[in-house]
């Protein structure tokens, strides 16, 4: 195991009418920002829970945040704030809300020029204004770490504060049944990914981490497919093991003492701004593609994986990992995910494009030994076609 | 599963000198008080490294915190912190000295006219002073829980808070090396059982909690033994691993959203209570007992806990049952512990004697479903003679 620090001070209000916490999280004194998307959460009956539990409390709302929240729209929260002096902000939502509202938390209490250097010049966050998170979407993890991604034109980049962690977080899992089928999947297929960076890596004998990252595996991949089930997609408890899967697996647990990879997520990153391919739907073409590339150096971990969350049993090592690469793909397909660039109507011409975005974006040193130059890339992605 | 609040808001600085983090964790301006027990600290050179890193800090010190921390020791604390305005305290120790400054932590702050109220009568804690844990020994989960079991004459009496749960906690698994087996063994034991109270209840398709249950017991399972063999006794790795998974078996998490027993600890502290026999030797003897006796009601969890965490096969559910009991026996003794109370040297004219102590603290329904009477308990005890 290698050291680390762990801080997780996320309080989780989990379950039926865990909503109602909010009264009791919020100082009664605060003056709230309710903000949220597009307005699904009134439709589905979570923006009436939110302002009921909110009737001793001063507030306003902004609303808007789009997926891949945008720089544009989220500095129009800022007059509001300084204008009405909001003290706390409430995010009612998915990752992109969550994310989008802990950029506002911070660019409130930023005191330079141009907020925009918190992303662009990765400035230190010293302040934020405090968050809470109502969650409708389980998949990034948002709503109890410190990270955030925010869109502004062709740029998407992040930041990570502890500042801005939200102090506590709402998950009712009835709150997800009125999402999309692709919503439910690219959330599964979302956190079962976050999972694979922590943990196929290679082995430092961190026992717990890789015993905690397979157990949320294996429940997302019995559970996430039942999601989608006709006979079982309003299975509250089908819905509330994805929904703590989901928080469990980017909360900094599982991560905490082992490498990380994310090399997946950083060629996806490139499909999603080229081409506006759903975050998840990239990572699930990448991800097979880095195992397979990447199999001599995630030797180790590709057979505990294939064996232990797949159950795999075969003659040979090399045909233990095939199964496990070939396992994945299937759990993704059932998913209703693609795992191939000609999935998505993209070939060998694209290729060069992606790759050539990487080297604009600096991403020449991917993965847990920063081997994955350029050229692996590409390789990566002609085995993805 | 169940509606569950879930918060740990403890940092956790683990591994290899994390013990310089004190320095930073501790403000500046704090009057520390370092708490320990009888100066092993002093022999291992933990204390040294604690001393090195207050440097810039103003503290005095306290100690001869006893395992099963004595109320009379612990207020002899006060009068020091009163007269020194003392603001911080720093717990360098196992869990007997952590849960002993959690109480001293109350006490400080504590303003009625008994402070053995806040274990007698279980008064509320609404204040407490802050804090911070070096751990030496894992077992207990006390270096990141509100939980303390204090001692006054024989009463052995507990009480729980969110206000006295560590700010932060060094574990550091070399701190480990120079504990004698008997403390290493009792500190598997009583993390492996703080596990099997959370985890063999009844199934409410919690799947998470199910899976880091049984990946910490397996931990436990491969890595106890190797703490105790000559070959591998000094294998950092080793002793990291138990380590993280004992602080993991007791931090709310895996407890969270599902049934308790803890019927084992209440029957084992009547053994501690009457014959000092040792906390963790009590449970050993115990659990199986429970295992047996209450086989219908937890049918379901112990066929999976045979199955998952020990791989176990068998012609019938009643077979299988049996072996995963059994080898939770042998696990026992592979640790050094007893599993009889004929090993610790009592028979069945001890058992009513244990069993009216359970009945002068009002053990008369113990377990998941409260339906351990008196008559029960006994009956866990005769199958464990």
């Amino acid at each position: 195991m290698l050291d680390f620090s762990f801080h997780n001070p996320t309080k989780i209000h989990f379950g039926t009418d865990q909503i109602t916490q909010i009264a009791q999280e919020i100082p009664t004194d605060a003056k709230v920002l309710l903000i949220y998307g597009g307005g699904s959460i009134k439709k589905n009956g979570v923006y009436d829970q939110v302002v009921a539990s909110l009737k001793a409390h001063q507030w306003l709302e902004f609303s808007g945040i789009e997926p891949n929240p945008s720089y544009d729209t989220l500095i129009k929260a800022l007059p509001i704030i300084q204008d009405n002096n909001i003290d706390y902000l409430l995010a009612v939502g998915g990752g992109s809300v969550v994310d989008g509202v802990k950029f506002i938390a911070a660019a409130a209490h930023y005191e330079g020029d141009d907020a925009w250097n918190i992303l662009a010049k990765q400035e230190s966050v010293t302040s934020a204004l405090p968050i809470g998170a109502v969650l409708t979407l389980p998949a990034t993890g948002s709503e109890s770490n410190g990270n955030s991604v925010v869109t502004r034109g062709d740029n998407k980049l992040a930041f990570s504060s502890a500042l801005v962690k939200p102090q506590f977080a709402v998950l009712d899992p009835a709150f997800t049944l009125s999402l999309s089928e692709r919503q439910v999947s690219n959330g599964v297929v979302d956190a079962f990914v976050h999972i694979m960076e922590q943990y196929l890596t290679y082995d430092v004998n961190a026992k717990v981490q890789d015993r905690f990252a397979e157990g949320l595996l294996q429940t997302l991949i019995e559970e996430g497919p039942k999601a989608l089930a006709s006979e079982s997609k309003e299975d509250l408890e089908v819905r509330a093991n994805i929904m703590w899967s989901a928080t469990l697996a980017l909360n900094g647990l599982i991560g905490a003492g082992v490498p990380q990879d994310w090399a997946t997520h950083m060629i996806g990153h490139e499909l999603t701004g080229l081409y506006g391919i759903d975050h998840a739907r990239t990572l699930s073409i990448v991800l097979p593609g880095v195992m397979k590339v990447k199999q001599a150096q995630k030797r180790d971990k590709l057979l505990q994986y294939a064996k232990r969350v797949w159950q795999v049993s075969a003659a040979t090592d090399d045909e233990i990992i095939a199964q496990g690469i070939a396992k994945t793909e299937e759990f993704f397909k059932a998913m209703g995910v693609p795992v191939r660039l000609s999935d998505v109507e993209l070939d060998a011409s694209d290729v060069d494009k992606i790759v050539d975005k990487l080297e604009q974006h600096g991403m020449k040193a991917l993965g847990e030994h920063g081997d994955i130059d350029l050229a692996t890339s590409k390789q990566i992605l002609l085995t993805a076609l």
